[in-house]
């Protein structure tokens, strides 16, 4: 008999249900006895005993299901030894939930945050076992996350929309995807979705190097350009801002996000007229893709298994096509970002595409 | 012999090249002998004799592409009888590069703005036919434009999009659909996507009216409330401004539309972060659906008759389910809007449906 | 206190749930107590007395969702005075059943076999309302029914998939639709999917003039060409037959279905190959498409409504852009089906598309 | 000055024309004069000379594009000796045609067949280097091969829209995915549709295995049952045969494909009634998902690196998340199979799946 705890924390992405139906499935078919405790809107669950009992049928037709059964929410690590509004000790708090229900694993599906605090109930002791979820693909230690294909095709549907009405009338339009430090998506969106100009934050922009990819554009005879546009894009000079000078500046900062402020100096200096769109929590939705479906249920076979070995500590990730462990604290506290000298850099660079440096 | 100008004007939309592609095909398989001068980028194209001279292969393979192979712009109705920055007298030149042309009609594709203008050259003496084209559904004289099902659909998916993510997380979420004066396509996306509230210009909101439906949803345990909100919803109060008034009050708003201020106001008196998230022209883009290819098809082969009988000065359009002509006074510079005592509305109320009103 | 029994019947196809749960919603709302009893597949269910009871939380979430939360089965109208081989009297026990859990009405939704059954329930005195449902658009009395756009959305996706592999190999392509008697779903796809050739059973086609067509087009350099067929297709010899005779010309048969004859005689007479794609029962899945799920849920308002007022023995249907209720009895038995001098097929004609006639 | 000869041989797929996109761009982008000489049809354009010159704009907006620009052409390898009808010896006449337009260098998109005959050409002198196309992942060398990931979500929509009707009525249902010999595709497919039973080439079936475990889900309540069977699925019987023995059978088979075959054999062992989807040429069609887009936009621009730096006789592949040059002796002749033993077939079973073994 396995009594297992499950959780999905911080922002919710596509195939987390089929993940954790992935984890359900195996044990259950192997035979094993099992009570399932999901805790409700992530962490806050764990802390505050909130939780459901969940039993097979919970599990069945979420396959394709968006969004996670559980609920989710953000519990940020940087808070989470502080006490909280009311005195609680919040890490106390889930070794307590943990011990009460006489837990023999806490499976956790989160992406940076999340597994920042997964580790810390790791060193306090409990037996955890994660899975890789994110749109942004940021996790350090796996290839892969999942979720991220998933946006990748949201954002690059939303790229391809507006192809035909910039070809229309020969506009300049800016695409703003998800993405606050990492261009994963970004990059893939933009390549997927045939953009001009890719900014993400890994790569500084000189914002004259975008005004002569359009202009270059113009001399050629295409009437519009579009540019694919990370949340984080950051521009050269910012990016020689310390963090405490940066903050100071974005604290008068008049633009709803980058991609305005970037719109704008585009019509200084070309005078032609920007439209921005931001799919924004689109990229988060609907139904995962085949794909995820896929990675997301082996990842959770894979979660199972583990749990049935009694083998804990463990993000189930993604290595050079293998299905791998990777031991927690490795994971924990890193940042996955794309290199500004990998070789899709470059061919995206061949194809044509800049990337304003 | 027919020589046939033709152009698309005012924002691009969907199965604008089904519908040329319908012309010119009902007009070639009749037998007739033919020339198509198509006018680039909208009215431009005829006030400076820019045309490009099209032929079969032109209109092949465009049925399900989106945008318009001859290009748009916006020529606003209340200038065209004003000089441009060279003095030339607008109205005056496209007469003349129409029968220089020696054309024996003009194509026109457009909205309200376009068909203004499209009647005025009518009332110039040119034989002109004009198409319904627009995602706001909001001309005179016709059921339903081509555009419309297309942006519906759009507009949908991303509130089934945002469904998932607002489910998970508990939260409220605003999807801003387009529609500066008109609500068909929120209404029917609202409708369509399950949106909990669904706010138009035709019908002003109260506040407190939507504070109570989130209220009431979380009283029944409803962790979520998701709202459609037109571009040009409007409140109660301000829709008693005066056009004075209100462009006064408009100066100084501070937020990107009006999404923003209702997210600020429910914040304000529930304390509930409120999420935007705005599709803008991706509504405008994309292959057109099944139902437009059809429906701008029908229209288009329609308006090929009447060129071959030689009825000039009409828009084609649907009513009670027949292909009609309806001619061009009866449809310039009216507006069809949402009549909020429609059956639709009821049903949408019947439905629990807010209208914040 | 309403207490109403539901049930869906014969092939499912999309918004069946939408349209439940806009009955329900629409009489809850209303403030009215209700019990809703929901039987099993189909008349099954209401025969043999196997039900659930429903509450509001079953209808929340499924306006997206395709099937039919209640299952569904043919029961042919033809046999259903006949006793089941249990020597039970069908039509006795559904009165029974009815009447034992003392039911206020019972809300039935489906096609045409459907509606005969629920015809004949209503003239053995129940209090019977119908909606209608049917990806093939057949049943008399109304405009339109659900499920058809989904479907025609679905087909269509198939021949522009099929657009791309027949132009890249220069092949004949049939594209085999839904449809046994009626073509309405054929010839829509077929015009949305730019088919060169549709085949519907109204419009007996004769097999020389779909060889002319495809010589024509490769005369003019088309180098493919693509088939929509309604399942239903008939030949003008066979459309000659008798019943008997047809009958005992289909004992020997010897094609899985009429494309693959197709297929076969344009081989023969043309040397060309010609692949057949049965997309099938997809086209019945799936989630509805945005206008089916409106329509749906606009039809279960107004068949709520009736409900509230006690007004029963009618089908909630559309015509002329207007929601009405509409007698079963001039409903029951009755096939819409598409006439071959109606506009459409004029205007399908005038854009090159052949029927074969 | 490079003169590039580019074709695309058998069956086509997605993103034949992003990858050429890629080539080209990548080429041009370089700085280096460049004439590219399409051959049209596959190798038959190569052995007749028929070509046609490519610029620049031929490649323009093709990125999203299905099918080949190019036309394609099934040349069988086992034939390409022999001379055609005319006497001409195929060989030969490629080579002449190489020779004839002092072309630098061949590029070759194709599979298994298409990349023998380019091991040929090499073999016989010619520089070629070539891009690995096929829906069903079997070329050996490479990891991945593009269409592949686009037919695997074309195949997942297809189970999923089963899926809803399925359990409406509660029935088994088969989708027959394409896959003569690999089975790749119909068991990522299956994974991502949810199926119960996938059957590949590589694991024969035993149909009691089949029928245990739809009794088995029958036992437990699920209502319905959908196997994911590949084109070239076999039973234990039947993959004992010798190739001569299998021959002999198949002359007398009397199913349309294998699944009519399981379909009856069901039937027939628990009288349930299967039904047939065969989604067909679909899955090689329509636009290609992001995934392959991106992915064959960068072996196209790495297969434009090794034409500028003069590097032939290789197929530019994908292992381990980089992308490769493959030597082409290494790649032709040899399949890439799914092995029974490896960890996705075991996760699968483990999620509960079985495939008939």
């Amino acid at each position: 008999m396995k009594r297992i705890g499950m959780l999905t924390s911080g922002g919710d992405c596509q195939a987390l249900n089929a993940a954790m139906r992935g984890v359900v499935k195996s044990v259950l078919n192997s035979g094993e006895q099992v009570e399932i405790y999901g805790f409700l809107d992530g962490y806050k669950g764990l802390i505050y005993s909130n939780f459901r009992m969940l039993t097979w049928s919970d599990f069945s037709g979420i396959l394709t299901k968006g969004g996670t059964i559980l609920g989710s929410s953000r519990t940020p690590f940087k808070t989470i030894k502080d006490p909280d509004e009311n005195g609680l000790d919040k890490v106390d708090a889930m070794l307590q939930t943990y011990h009460k229900l006489r837990l023999d694993c806490l499976v956790v599906l989160g992406g940076n945050g999340t597994h920042k605090t997964a580790n810390l109930l790791r060193q306090e002791g409990l037996n955890v076992v994660t899975l890789p979820k994110t749109i942004d693909n940021d996790l350090y230690g796996t290839d892969m996350t999942f979720g991220f294909q998933s946006a990748v095709d949201i954002a690059t549907d939303c790229i391809d929309m507006i192809h035909t009405t910039a070809s229309s009338h020969g506009r300049v339009f800016i695409v703003e995807v998800m993405g606050h430090k990492v261009g994963y998506l970004t990059l893939n969106a933009g390549i997927a979705g045939g953009a001009d100009i890719i900014l993400i934050p890994e790569i500084p922009y000189d914002i004259d190097k975008i005004v002569d990819k359009i202009n270059e554009r113009n001399a050629k005879g295409s009437r519009f350009t579009i540019l694919a546009v990370a949340e984080g894009a950051i521009s050269k000079e910012d990016a020689k801002l310390s963090k405490k000078e940066y903050k100071e500046k974005m604290k008068n900062y008049k633009y709803p996000s980058v991609s305005y402020e970037i719109a704008d100096k585009i019509l200084e200096k070309t005078g032609k007229e920007v439209r921005v769109t931001v799919p924004g929590h689109t990229q988060r939705g609907g139904s995962p893709c085949p794909y995820d479906r896929v990675f997301a249920s082996r990842l959770g076979a894979e979660a199972g298994k583990l749990i049935l070995k009694g083998e804990y500590g463990f993000m189930v990730g993604y290595r050079n096509r293998e299905i791998v462990k990777v031991p927690l604290e490795e994971v924990a506290g890193k940042l996955k970002m794309v290199d500004p000298k990998s070789a899709i850099i470059k061919e995206a660079k061949m194809l044509g595409i800049s990337f304003g440096d």
